[in-house]
């Protein structure tokens, strides 16, 4: 039957080997530390220096040789000379001979020959002598140098998204200005004859325009930039116009296109434009409506029209590709694993995605479905995560383990 | 002993206590949906019509009665008239009358009259007739007017940080200007007579700023707004001085002062310039020598200055009040459960946070504590998460299911 032909639709793996499969060729700036969060490092950052660069105390009390306090106790302290101290800040030109000791300041620089540091809760000060009344281990109290970050160390890899404690590392180095790949920069297009921008008061029949609010802010939460090219109308010149203006950017979406008419259209405009598509329809559900494809050597999605639709499959398969546009190399997703609440019935032969509310309790973690049509975005607000239900997979009974996946 | 006095430090429990009841009146603004991501909901939003505001079809096929198709199948359909079309955003004006149907498009406007919808692969059509080879039940394949949100539904609740999902309701109900709370602008201050800025070479005994970038991201990250107000000397004017200029900030955030009369200076300083001290120093490691108090009715933290001290803080006492300053009510925490790969050992008598490698395996969860000295900050970058030894407990053994918290 000629209606059965969009049917031909490929698999979830094979969707993803498809799209993992995509060249993408990241390019690179360099930004300045204060801007540097969440963007994806550009080049293996190697250190060049120790970290700290001199051994410092840990605590406030008093350098010391360690074999001259050995067997000190409260009744039998150990007694040394104070000849000096060391404050935060200074360079400590003092060294600690037999028998003496130096007093020092957490976080300031050991004095050379110093090898213990004896807090001074366990020191008794007498005027320039000290009784110690417990031994310390070589090393005790010390941050040696090199003993965070050695020379020629490889601190952070290619590929990472840049978190607040990698900035941390960048800035114990004095690394202010930071490789990075670029922000991928994406065209969001919404396409229907029924779609009109929510500022507009819909007429009969039609409706206001949701998935590129929501399909530009997922992909904005990931650190892309998205420019909103407008509402194109289901007609060919119109699709084509829309494309055109997309030309420079490194990856099209066009969501929208419910019914068969608007998504051959779509097909056929890249086509005609002399792309390719990659495959016309998933067998997942909700979602089966996608396209995929290449244009003027750039990735193109055609998203379906219902919100959750359009909604999984851009997390499902667009963000797979936006990281390894982005450069991104740190893949894994969190999931958790709990005990389901009620069974879930799904299809035998398509790979469901099913939204569910997670629940943290005491007795462990249970998770609930959210059963609701792909239209209907407010079920979204209420769901925390989905779990898969692959092609060989019947449906989970309750009190099942299951694994789900964090929005 | 004198030297002691700043060890009366107060529970983990005490310490969130007093934060939690420190008075916030997060103040509120007008932004439009383009910027409202991330930002927190400063009041309820209440549907003011019926999402979908018409009934739909959710497939492309032909709406009919569903008493006329009872029964049909393959080898007995029912033979129905077409009496018209109703295409994807036009008003519906027919009605489907006995013995009739309209042929109708994903997404269009269902025909008043109408209860069903039949998939176009289970039609065949004649000329002007379909035979449907299908029965369907009432409602199938139509997503019914206010199906999704029903005027006066209360969708979403203030205090909501918004989601990319929540934007897609807000789009949905045409709402463009949204009432969220201001966002929280903090101080950030970094002390200590030891620390340079980063694009300065450090000299014997100093080392760089590194608090300053952990701090600002991680609360950046959680939509503060940070404004750097330098490094400060430890000095009462100096450090008088940078409070006065923290004034107009909704918290001010002072880290470094590692050792006691740093710290003692801080502490001076608030309580010279009219402030309160609401405790000092709290049972925990890392993080012991942490400083909360009231200045100009503004909180005010005293971080630690070790690197991994400051961030466990950050995230464990400053963020829990930034929550609330930003107006946010959803505070669940994201948690992992997994099976400990090694012994942890812990103090008996204070809450310690252990740095964890969490890896998902086919056998289940595994998390690897990450054993390093507070002033170790390449050890975070391996850490996806902690866990929180508390006070009651010495440690856990290798193969116990424990708990993570993820960064």
């Amino acid at each position: 039957m000629k209606t059965m032909e969009f049917l031909k639709s490929v698999t979830s793996k094979k969707a993803l080997e498809t799209i993992n499969a995509f060249p993408v060729a990241p390019e690179k700036e360099t930004v300045g530390i204060e801007d540097a969060l969440n963007r994806v490092l550009a080049g293996d950052i190697v250190a060049h220096e120790d970290i700290p660069p001199f051994s410092r105390s840990l605590v406030d009390g008093y350098a010391v040789l360690v074999k001259d306090i050995q067997g000190a106790k409260e009744t039998n302290p150990s007694l040394l000379t104070v000849t000096g101290q060391v404050r935060v800040g200074e360079a400590s030109e003092t060294m600690v001979e037999d028998g003496n000791s130096v007093m020092i300041s957490t976080g300031a620089m050991l004095p050379d020959s110093a090898d213990g540091v004896v807090m001074e809760e366990h020191v008794r000060r007498l005027k320039d002598e000290i009784e110690v009344t417990k031994p310390v281990h070589r090393g005790e109290n010390i941050c040696f140098r090199g003993e965070d970050i050695k020379e020629g160390d490889h601190v952070l890899n290619v590929g990472i998204k840049i978190s607040p404690f990698d900035l941390g590392i960048l800035a114990a180095l004095g690394i202010s200005n930071i490789n990075v790949f670029k922000r991928t920069r994406i065209a969001i297009i919404s396409s229907g004859d029924e779609v009109v921008d929510i500022n507009e008061t819909p007429p009969p029949g039609r409706i206001r325009d949701i998935n590129r609010y929501t399909v530009s802010n997922i992909l904005k939460k990931e650190g892309a930039q998205c420019d909103f090219l407008g509402i194109t109308r289901d007609a060919i010149p119109d699709i084509t116009a829309s494309f055109e203006a997309a030309r420079e950017y490194d990856m099209i979406l066009v969501s929208g296109g419910s019914s068969k008419g608007e998504r051959d259209l779509v097909v056929e405009v890249i086509k005609a434009l002399g792309g390719e598509i990659l495959f016309h329809g998933i067998n997942i559900k909700p979602g089966k409506p996608a396209i995929f494809g290449k244009l003027w050597g750039k990735p193109v999605f055609g998203l379906p029209g219902h919100p959750v639709s359009c909604i999984m499959v851009t997390i499902r398969y667009v963000l797979p590709l936006l990281k390894r546009l982005k450069g991104e190399t740190r893949t894994g997703e969190i999931t958790v694993r709990g005990t389901l609440s009620t069974n879930i019935p799904s299809s035998y032969g398509i790979e469901e995605y099913v939204r569910v509310a997670i629940r943290n309790t005491g007795d462990g973690c249970f998770i609930t479905p959210i059963f609701a049509k792909s239209s209907v975005i407010s079920s979204l607000s209420q769901a925390s995560g989905y779990i898969i239900a692959p092609e060989g997979v019947e449906g989970y009974e309750k009190g099942e383990e299951v694994e789900a996946y964090l929005f």
